[in-house]
Parts: structure tokens; C-alpha cells; sequence
């Protein structure tokens, strides 16, 4: 089984890595050289274009920025993409987070051009890339993910499926991220709240997420709010604000109304204009003390 | 050392008996008279008013359901209410959730009287007040929260002392509930935007509270949601109405605006507008769905 | 027919002044003595305290800030309060915003001491007070009403009546400044989006006031905003402030969601936070630039 | 001078109408034939199809439903749309409101036609379009705008010039419509507190409405809210919607937060689930009345 990966950044390398590790053959492509030369170090195969990295593969894996990303990798190029040197027949798993509408895109394209889609987007950060222990959110055809199912195995813990249409497992990762985004903000505005009255915001949460809410999303983002410290980044929040929006435009396409994302809109747009885009999604908890007229930190 | 306990429902009830069950005496008092038959059973003295339980007591302590009812219980009533019985002295220690404002007038009152005050508000349900495994937030004189604290032991897995003014404990119990609260909309959010495209809400809940939410928060009102099982309220949605409503007080005191807590409120009336304040919290659910034109249930 | 007329501030001098053109017998009372001096310069007799302003009047207008000074003046003091100067049957007329609690409380307290009250809150400025041209919003008992009829024609242009019960006339006050200051977040927003894409916001807003919204509230709230001047302040937002957070308690006496009137609490706090209470209500624009990282005037 | 005329809806018949009584010499086309055919027996020229109607003209003015509508038109169609029908140096005037992303779009596409693009949306319904009394909001280079100026005079009452760049144009006609959208839900939102304390909503907003408000704005949805008549629809809510989203992405494109814009985004959207979008923009009113569990009407 021959694979082509697409996209060695920070999620991407480590999966592609635990691939090699598991006896899989690969070609890969990244935009920059630096970790194409590792994985290949690492036993990989280069691709000098995505196309060159897909040509005559089975499967072709993409862990891609965003949508634009994604479209230009997959479908554009002096080659013509990644898509147009597969065989048909050949099987798509686009893992990364991207647009339902971008989702629906893929999935004409690929038929058109004989191609089989799957989206199978994934949970966890770069640590839980590495230890193979991702959860992988996957839908399309069910004997197409049997058949990569090997390949989920390797990378992820679990894979939950999510039926027949790809575009449902992307739904569901924009999901997920609007709630760990609405997870900050709520130890943001309740940091702030307690601040407010005189109650360090980093005794608040220490207390919080030792207790009812112990679980890494708030432990992790909390430390970060109650130090204040938001570099280096682990999730820009300018890409937080990449997700809120994709959220928010599957809630429209459904007729969803969602308070909570465009209060998270709103508040991701004022930490953009006051340049903290490069930061972690963490300082998002800016917002809240800002308006509320207090001090960053508190001890 | 002689303990009155004042208020002996869901969460007054096994505290106390865990009281008895560590050796201390106690006289109790309670609205409704079962419980007080109850605890007498299991050893406890029986007081016909708040002030019979109270009286030469050295150390008292309130678990009622709300300001208006601490302060009927506490401060009236034809003897006076349960202050005015205790010697100079004795120690106050209010473990409801109550307004910050009720917890100032607390301190005055406790001042003109000679009493000392703590506020010692807790988070855990019912089965955690049970174990004895409880969060006891905590503020006040400390030397007065070192003379009660073989009872917190008790009482609970751990204390949090948030400093010398007592509100500052009621301020740290609001804005974990808001917490809370948040997490419900979160998750009821998500849930419809998952359902608007096909995912069933359930499928949805289950994966997230499995995953990077499974804390039980997350997996307790997460399985209420997902099943539509808001029957017996574990913690009814009017108090958490109120609750909300609480916190939003406190950040008007301090001027800090929290978005969050405001469209908690607005879809907590929009709940109680359709006769849901009798069901559980995680109920706020509905209205997302019944926004969206979503049915209830999807499977 | 003998008039008490307690509260001569900015809107109640022009008021109390335009009764006596007008004929009437007035004994006045305020809390600093210069407006009472002014008038009584005018004809008026000066009370000495509420209650001697009260004593043996027909009908007692009252025009004071809030329901704490209303309280304090109506019904407290070492000589029991006006309340408790007046003959039975006498009429209390209650032309400030005030709560609908305190209409409550009013009503009752009224009722026990023989007295019957009308809630007269106005809509208008002080030069519209000046002008005698307020619109009278009256609610309560239609014969008392109509005794007082010939008061209310000398004060506005026209008396609307909202039934039997006075706190409605309040909740339709506190409405009508609830779109007010819907109205001044309104042009707030647009005047920063337009701003944020180089068309300077005094442009846009000049052009919406002079075409489709025309109307004296976005002129006069407008031109504040175009130019920057919230000093002196017609209506001071910290007054804004207030009428927004009774608007959304009588919202929640009723569960009726605001989401309007709940981005209006958390904007009126961030100003408030920002140490901008004492400035015009239409300086609540500059959460929308400061929000926006959007300097205060561009030309 | 020739004119092409694209769009005979309910704004651009009468439009184009007023345009032959002042002289000018119109060809048109519209997607369906009868408007077709009453402008030419008014005097107009019939074109076949878009480019039929552009070709050879120095001004072609376009007043279509939305961007895609837009750019069917002018870009596509089997002999190339209307813009590859222009001459170079001929006049593209864009009447109607679309997007930011659009509005650069065409920029580019007319700079690389040799072509001149003017936006100029419009305020006004189609009353003030038949009186041409129009407020025309226009961007782009000043001589261009010299040039067709003599069109404007017949159209509106007045032109409002907002720099070079015609986006800006559009900007200023969504900032105007979200200030309409506002007025709506500020009166709805209103009339639900009025009504859920037993005011008659439409004795409120009759007095509101003939008071501080008395603007057509007002007036005219303020009536309909009143009399919950929404049939026929003025303005469809789904149009509403529509320029909402355009408003909010014109918001994210400069970071500029837009709370109350993100609430009528969400009510909007609750309008659509339940099947209101066919109905006039007044009945976003039903949203609040909905949530506040009130009945529709009340007298």
C-alpha cells in the first residue's frame, strides 16, 4: 500500500513519523524543505510537488493549514495538484480542519475525478500526535474506512465514525473546537469575575481545575491564563478565531443560532485588533480583564 | 464543642450525618420536620426553632437554600431568629450559596452581635456531600477558619481558603457555578449544531465527554442532554437560574462584563418561560434545539 | 388645589416652574436649597423637609433620581417622610424612573396609609420639560388619573394612559430607554464598521440622522458620537446604566430574554470600568472603537 | 449618453422608469420578460440578454438581487456577460448591496476590462424609489462620479459621496441596514417586556412610535410588529439575514466586534428555522415573543 502525506507541520510530522514507524510506506511534501529532509531521514520518500508525493499512491493523506491551503495543494499547481496524479480509484483522507462548504467541494471533486473522500479530522495536540493517541473523527464510505482503518490505528487511539458524508465529521471537529474555545472564555470571564473581587484570577482556576474541572483542556489553557504566559504558542489564537468562524458559518447553513460562538466571535476579533492573533488561544482571557478595566496578572 | 446545624436538605442532610458519624454533637433544626426525626435518630438533639438549635452553641452552621431563606432562618422569626440565641463569640458558618450582598449584611449583623463569620460555600452534588469528599471554599478570619477546620475535614476532601473578607468565597462559588452553567450551554450548542447536520446530538456527547471533556461535569449533564433524561432534577434548573443571576450581580459590582453569563440568562428565562425550571439543569438544552427547530431527540 | 413637589432637579425645576405659570399653589422641597430658593423667587412655598412640603397637600409630585432616594424621601427622615405628612385620600403622582419593585412597594405602602398613587414617569429632555411638551406615561386608577389631568396637561403634550396597574406605566419607561439606548449601541457599532474601513464615522452618522433616521434621539445622540463631546452631559451614561439594569430586571419578573439588553449591561460596564459614568450616555460609542483597536476620531 | 439597465425588480423598474421620463435613452433586461416589456412600452429597449443590453453602452447601471446574482450577470452567461459587452472606458454602476469580497472583485475585474466601477447602493423602499427620492450612497473616483451624477439627480433626493474606494459605499449601505435590523429587534425586545407586564405591544409601540421614534423606520415596521401583519413582505427577513451576515463579514474583515449585529445574526437564524424568512424583516419580532412564551397578539 503505497501513501502519500501532504503537510509535515506541527500535527503532520509526528503522524507521518509514527507511520514510518509502523512499517508504511511514504512519500511526502510539505512547502518547506526542512521537514521533508527529516522524514526522509526518518525513511520516507520526498515528493518534490504534492503531485509528485501522490502520484500512484493508494491513499493520499493531507494535514493541511486551512481551506486556501488545502484547495491550492490538492487541486492547483503548474502539475495540477495532488488529486490529478492519483490513480483512480484511490483513496483521499483530508485531516484537516476545514469548512463544510470546502468538505462538500472535495467530495464533487474527488468524484469527478474517480477519487474516493474521506474527512477525518482529529483531536489531540502535538504530545498526543506523538504518542500515536489522537481521536480520529471520521466519515464517509464505511468500506473506505476499513480500508484505512489500519492506517487510524496507528495514528489515534480510537476512531469514531460519524456516518456516510465526510462533511459530518468536519461539523463535528468545528464542534469540538468551539467548545474548548468556550471553555476559555469561561475561565476567562469567571477569572475576571473573581479578580474583580479580589480573589486572584491563578488561585480561582488552580482551584477549579484540580477539582470539578480537571480535565487537560482546562488544566492546560487555565495554567496558561493564570500565568499569563502565551508564548510560545501551542494553538494560535488567530487559528482559534479560524475555527469559531468555520463554526459559526456551519451553524448558519443549518439555521443554528449559537450565543455562545458569536459571543466568542466578538471577543476573538478584539484580541485580533489589539495584535495577539500570534499568541495562544489562552490569551483570549485578555478580553475579559481588558474590558473589565484590570490588571493582567494578580498575585 | 457544641455545633447547631441549620438545614438539613439534599446537601444539609448528609453533612450533618457525617458530622455525627465523626463524633461531634449536634443540634439541628430543619423547615420540614422528617429530616430533623432522621438526623435525631442517628443521634442528633432536636430543635423546635432556628434558635433553639443555635442556642449556647459554639459553633453554627447554616446549609439553607437562599438569601431570602438565610436570612428569614438566621436574622427573624418570633425568637429572633437563630443569631440572636448564639452566645458572644460563637462562629457563624454559612455554607449556602448566597449574594455577596447577603454575605456583607452577614458581616455586619455577625459584627453588631459579637459573632464572628465565615462564608464557606461547597462544590459537589449530593453523592460527593455523601462521601465527605466535598470542596469547601472558604473565607474569613483565619484563625476563626482554623478552629472550625477539624469540621471541614469532615465535611470535605479539601479546603480552599480565599482570604480574610467572607464574600470573597460566595464571589469563588458563583463563578464556578457560571463555570458550570457554561459548560451546559457549550455542550447544549454544540450538541444542536451537530444534530443540524445530521450528527446525532448523543453520538456527539458521548465522543467529547469520552475524549478531551471526560470530567463530570461534562459526562453527568453531557448524558442527561444526550438521553433527554432531565427527571429527578439533580440540581433544578430555576436554581441554577438564580444562580447565574447571582453572578451576574457580583460582576455588576465590580463592573466586569461577562457575555458569557449574559446569554446564560437570557436562555435560562427563555426556560423558565416554557415551564422547564422544575427540570434539571441540563434542560437549558432545549433551547437550543427548540431555537434551531430541532426535535428533541435524534438516534 | 394644594401641590407638594419634592425633587427640583434638572428636569423637576423646569417642571415645578411651569405649574406655577400655570397657576397652581406649590410647596417645594430639595435637597440642596438653591433650586428651592429659585422657586420659590417664582411663587412657590418652601418645605423646610419632605414631610413639610407634604403636610396637607392634595396631590404630592414626585421627581427624584432613584428608588433608594425615593425611599428616603417618600417614606424615611426624622419626621416619618412625606408619605406620612399627607391627609388620607391625598394623591402621591411618582414621575421618576424607578423600578417596578418599588412601584410594588409604593402601591402597597400607599394602600396602607390611605393614599393613592400614580406612576407618571416622562419621556423628554430638559428643554422639552422647559417647553411643557414631555410625553406623560401614566398608569394607575382612572378617576385618580383624571383629577390629575390638568397637571399633566401643563407639563407635556400629551398623557398616555397603560391601565390600572402603575408599575406598567414604569416597565413602558424603562422600555422606551431601553431603546434609546439600543439605539446609541446602534450607531455605536455601525459608526466603527464604517470607521474600520476608512469612511469616517461623524460622515456615516451625519448621513444616517439627516436621512432615514432623522429623529432627535440619533441626531442629538448622533452628533455627540460624529464629534467626540460627552461633556457637559445631557444624561449621564451611569444613569444609562441603571435604567438598562432595571430593564432587565423587570425582563426577568416576566422571563422575557433581552439579548439586546444584555449587550447593553456588559458595554454599559466596560465604560463604567473605564471610569466613563460621569460622561453623556453617547459616550457608551467608545466600547465599540476601543473594542475595535479603533482610535476615538478620524476625519 | 446609452444606458443599460440590469434588474427590473421592485427597486429597479421604478428606477429605470424615472430614468426614460427624465430622457435618457435606456436599454434593459431583466431575468424574467414582464418587466421586460412594461419598460418598453415605456420606451425602452429590449436586450435579449445581459450583454445584449450592456453592448455599446457608456453607463450600464446594475441594481441585481445579491453577489451571485450580481455575478451571473455581469461576469457569466454563453456570449460572456454584460461587463465583455462594455467598451473600454464605459461606466459600470453597482446599485445594489453585496458584499465587501464582491465589491473588490468587480474592482479588479472592471481595472482588467478597461473598465470604471462605481458602487452605489441605495436607502429607500420602493415608495421613495417611485418619487425618486433615493439616498444614493456612492464610492469611487471623483470624475466618474462627476459623470454619472446627472443619473443620481433623477434617482434620489440627494447623493452621498464616501471616497475613492467603492467598497466603501457598500460598507456605509450595510452599516445602514444593520442600524434598521437593530431598530427591529429593539422594538421587538421591547414590546415582549411591555407585553410579558400587560401592556398591549402595540399601545407601546404606537406611543413610541409617535413619540422619540417618529421616523419611517419606526413607524413603518413598528405598525407591523404592532398589527403582526407581515404578509405581503416589504422587505423579506431572509434578505434581512442576508445583509447581516454581509455586515458581520464586513466586521471581521477590520476586527471590529459587533455584538448586537452577532444577536440579530442569531435571531435572524431562528426567524429562518422556524420558516419565517418569507415573511417581512418586522417579523423578527415573533423571536422574542416566541422565547418569552407570549402569545402572538395581545389587546
Amino acid at each position: 500500500m503505497n501513501i502519500g502525506f501532504l503537510g509535515l507541520g506541527t500535527m503532520g510530522a509526528p503522524m507521518a513519523r509514527n507511520l514510518l514507524k509502523a512499517g508504511f510506506a511514504l512519500r511526502v511534501w510539505n512547502r518547506s524543505r526542512g521537514p521533508v529532509d527529516a522524514l526522509t531521514s526518518a525513511g520516507a520518500t520526498p515528493g518534490a510537488t504534492p503531485a509528485a508525493a501522490a502520484r500512484g499512491a493508494d491513499i493520499l493523506i493531507a494535514m493541511l493549514a486551512d481551506d486556501d491551503t488545502s484547495r491550492a495543494v490538492l487541486c492547483e499547481g503548474d502539475d495540477g495538484g495532488a488529486l490529478g496524479a492519483l490513480p483512480r480509484g484511490a483513496i483521499v483522507v483530508n485531516m484537516a480542519t476545514v469548512s463544510l462548504a470546502f468538505a462538500r467541494e472535495m467530495v464533487a471533486r474527488c468524484e469527478s475525478l474517480g477519487l474516493r473522500y474521506l474527512a477525518a479530522p482529529v483531536l489531540g495536540r502535538v504530545t498526543v500526535a506523538e504518542a500515536g493517541k489522537l481521536n480520529i473523527l471520521v466519515a464517509g464510505d464505511t468500506s473506505v474506512i476499513d480500508t484505512v482503518q489500519p492506517i487510524f490505528d496507528v495514528l489515534g487511539q480510537r476512531t469514531w465514525r460519524f456516518g456516510d458524508s465526510p462533511e459530518r465529521a468536519n461539523v463535528v471537529k468545528l464542534a469540538a473546537n468551539f467548545m474548548i474555545a468556550s471553555a476559555i472564555e469561561s475561565m476567562s470571564e469567571a477569572a475576571a469575575l473573581a479578580q474583580g473581587h479580589g480573589v486572584a484570577g491563578a488561585d480561582f482556576l488552580d482551584m477549579m481545575t484540580t477539582t470539578i474541572f480537571a480535565t487537560p483542556v482546562y488544566t492546560g489553557y487555565g495554567a496558561a491564563i493564570a500565568k499569563e504566559v502565551f508564548e510560545p504558542a501551542g494553538f494560535k489564537l488567530a487559528l482559534g478565531a479560524k475555527d469559531v468562524r468555520l463554526a459559526l458559518l456551519a451553524g448558519e447553513a443549518a439555521n443554528v443560532p449559537m450565543p455562545f460562538g458569536t459571543v466568542l466571535r466578538d471577543n476573538h476579533l478584539d484580541s485580533l485588533a489589539h495584535d495577539e492573533g500570534q499568541l495562544d488561544w489562552a490569551a483570549l482571557s485578555r478580553v475579559a480583564l481588558r474590558r473589565a478595566g484590570l490588571p493582567r496578572t494578580q498575585s
